[in-house]
């Protein structure tokens, strides 16, 4: 199986909330990856999107930039969330997307030295869901932690 | 029917990732709301809660604080979150309460006070999943405004 195809179904069979979010991988490079969540099942009371599933898909964005890059390094690692600021900035009235990359300033090269000489290192993510005219409706910032497997 | 009960109620119908996480009301004073989840609906992939749910459960707290603080006052308002900063300090190994209250130097007279005033004020709130020994096992603190219906 192709490795997005089994993230995809890795996520959505190990996170209940994941399944409930209809989460589905929209679209991953070597720099971004890119989730998508219908809005139906992600409504609040005021029918747009709810702050829980937007912090939900752009935190399961960066973790799974992290996850991906190491599965395509065969490095059999952990990766947790450790702290994260969101922004909310506009409602989102649609389904949505989820994009996260490296913030600028990190690198993968210096993400796996690290992990080579210590055995975890940390990476920042930036995460946003954009609009339809590419302005910014959410976004988050959050650092992550591998740790090798022994 | 009770504040309480018709403020879990309505939760639950308005958003169905609430409902998928199980979230109950445990407890509610003027200072403070404690929310619950079980963990079963709300783990990740290493069997600990996910922090997409932890995150959502954080946010649906403080929300709702100022929401019962709201309908108590009968003052008809919509309540957004701004931003919120999340730390995860342990990871959750059993069901969870996420507590909220506001933070120290902020008031309901200045909150309300603002409101009558303006039409719309904002409240920091602080929120919180203790593990059992007492320490945090993650925190969030959060902004949101309360917007007075026309």
């Amino acid at each position: 199986m192709d490795p997005i195809a089994a993230f995809e179904q890795s996520v959505l069979a190990d996170i209940p909330l994941a399944r409930a979010m209809q989460l589905r991988v929209h679209g991953h490079g070597a720099d971004e990856l890119v989730l998508a969540a219908p809005l139906a099942p992600n409504v609040n009371d005021k029918g747009c999107a709810f702050g829980g599933s937007l912090g939900s898909l752009l935190t399961l964005a960066g973790w799974g930039l992290i996850v991906l890059h190491l599965r395509a390094h065969a490095t059999p690692c952990e990766v947790y969330v450790q702290d994260s600021q969101m922004r909310y900035l506009a409602p989102v009235w649609d389904d949505f997307l989820a994009h996260a990359r490296l913030v600028d300033g990190e690198s993968w090269q210096a993400f796996d030295a690290t992990l080579v000489a210590r055995g975890r290192a940390r990476a920042r993510v930036h995460c946003r869901v954009p609009l339809a005219d590419g302005t910014d409706a959410c976004t988050l910032e959050a650092r992550f932690v591998a740790i090798a497997k022994r």
